[in-house]
């Protein structure tokens, strides 16, 4: 594990800290730093779930408000040395049928955090959870942090707002923030209950439950596939220095990987399941990226960051993880 | 003048109809289509005047209505064979005193309109007011299209949005629409009570008051001056030709001409006013884009559009324009 250090003694918010990624943080920082507050809506179709806290619940403070809500977030900006800022609508089809939700959060949002913290907390230093998604289609492999980003979605679009809001607020206000763009993250606490937020961790679900994995288009589409633990290393370390500041990079694997190979590895290690190729819907065509896995090196060479656990290793303990804990994710449904 | 033709019969609409570049639009197209309604909010600050369709009253129908009015728009995109997008909140420096408010106009309010021609009117073309502001700071010169957009500013961000959600429902909702990033656009009908809204032709005005015109830094950042009847022409060609569908276009001179040798000339042609040379604001200097001029070879090899007017004869023009009707510009203050 990287150093924390500089966490040490610190007053730390998460927003979406129920969420997947938000929670993992949480977990990597409980009783490391001096105050660990996480703010969630626990709108039931998103990441939010209580038992992502479980094992920390004594080092946290759960603040349940939606990032929407300006005058909450006013308050709760304040006094804090970092904040991560996870929360987002993810769902690439409910941005095309409802964009005016995906806008509130993605967008309005991420701007009234930094209006408050422009206002009561100039100091802080904002990490902010961009995504792959900004770069729409890639025009050639690895992509790049230079590559123009050509969203295919609205989902898309307002993610690349939010994460230049930070870059602008940093560059005019002062106030520290950097963008890691992540890829296709899995892990621990993903939400599991629809398919809408992660192919991978679906796939999981799916083996784990002996159900059949369908793959569009034959299954070839490459993916960068990251494990949640380097993704949340990644972040602490953007977090903890003033090189990665008004900076952008590219969080990923590096490796691309095809959804077949992805889904059999799930099957194989679940030791259930099975894989079946389909045609592809047409609301998921229109918006399908086609291939992609990110080119890290600014990351490494700024951060010293690069990913660690090999894809074989992070579905292990993902299942193992889902195998011990499916009633808190989806069992009860 | 370009052809005509395709706008014989048709049914337009022009938000920000009574601004600067949707007038001229509205003067280019008066008596020639069936229709022409321009939509426009009246907000004092911002660029529309009544007097902008003096002389063609008999042919067009002003509708006074915010584009933020989502009921409004719903209705007035009904039925309109073009619809050219033009609203918006301009000032770079008043988008990071009040982003919601840049954010309203330049992102949600797209998405309303857009979303208003998905239920109402799908067959409709639209062509949006893209900005070079979308850039950021150049890198190199010319800047080219796949340049990645670095915004510096709120309102550059929340436009790059705006020309996005254009983009994504040409490719994904079959809403043809299409962008044209404009540069740094003057001529008559340019709003002229504030310095917010284009450079050059607040040059002009001081120079025909006899006042002197301030440059800061020098005066050596170099700037891609468009007269706008050719911004028109380039409007009215993307929205005829549907190879312009799903496309962006940088529209300038390609020409850079510094703001020292615009003020001298502006100072000539008037034969009044003088210039000098002061030191950079500190709010201006944090979001100052630097050189800029556009890469141009994209619009005129899929439309046949270049620049056509001189900066000298595009000045001349100008200057006599506003001698003539200064009272209705500013001369009533």
């Amino acid at each position: 594990m990287i150093d924390l250090a500089p966490f040490e003694g610190k007053r730390i918010l998460i927003t979406g800290g129920l969420g997947f990624i938000g929670s993992n943080i949480a977990h990597a920082l409980a009783g490391r730093c001096a105050e660990l507050t996480l703010v969630d809506s626990l709108i039931p179709q998103y990441g939010g779930n209580l038992f992502n806290i479980s094992g920390i619940e004594d080092h946290v403070q759960v603040n349940i408000a939606d990032v929407r809500d300006e005058s909450s977030m006013d308050y709760l900006v304040r006094g804090k040395d970092y904040i991560f800022n996870m929360a987002g609508q993810v769902s690439h089809l409910d941005s095309m049928s409802d964009p005016y939700v995906d806008l509130e959060i993605n967008c309005r949002s991420q701007l009234s955090i930094l209006e408050a913290c422009k206002k009561n907390n100039p100091g802080v230093k904002i990490v902010y959870a961009g995504t792959r998604g900004q770069y729409g289609r890639a025009e050639h492999l690895p992509v790049s942090e230079d590559t123009p980003q050509r969203p295919t979605d609205v989902n898309g679009i307002n993610k690349m707002a939010g994460e230049w809001y930070h870059i602008v607020y940093n560059n005019v206000h002062g106030i520290r923030a950097c963008s890691l763009r992540l890829t296709n993250t899995y892990g621990p606490r993903h939400h599991m209950r629809t398919s809408r937020q992660g192919v991978l961790s679906w796939f999981i679900r799916i083996a784990i439950d002996g159900g059949t994995i369908r793959l569009f288009g034959g299954g070839e589409q490459q993916r960068d596939f990251d494990y949640v633990d380097d993704v949340v290393e990644a972040l602490l370390l953007a977090a903890a220095s003033d090189e990665a500041n008004g900076q952008v990079f590219n969080v990923g694997s590096g490796r691309p990987t095809s959804l077949k190979e992805a889904a059999e590895l799930a099957v194989e290690i679940a030791g259930a399941g099975g894989v079946e190729i389909a045609d592809f819907p047409a609301d998921k065509r229109k918006i399908e990226i086609g291939n992609y896995y990110a080119d890290c090196a600014s990351i490494k060479r700024v951060l010293g960051w690069e990913a660690r656990t090999p894809l074989r290793e992070g579905i292990q303990k993902t299942v193992e993880f889902f195998r011990a804990n499916r009633l808190r994710y989806w069992d009860d449904e």
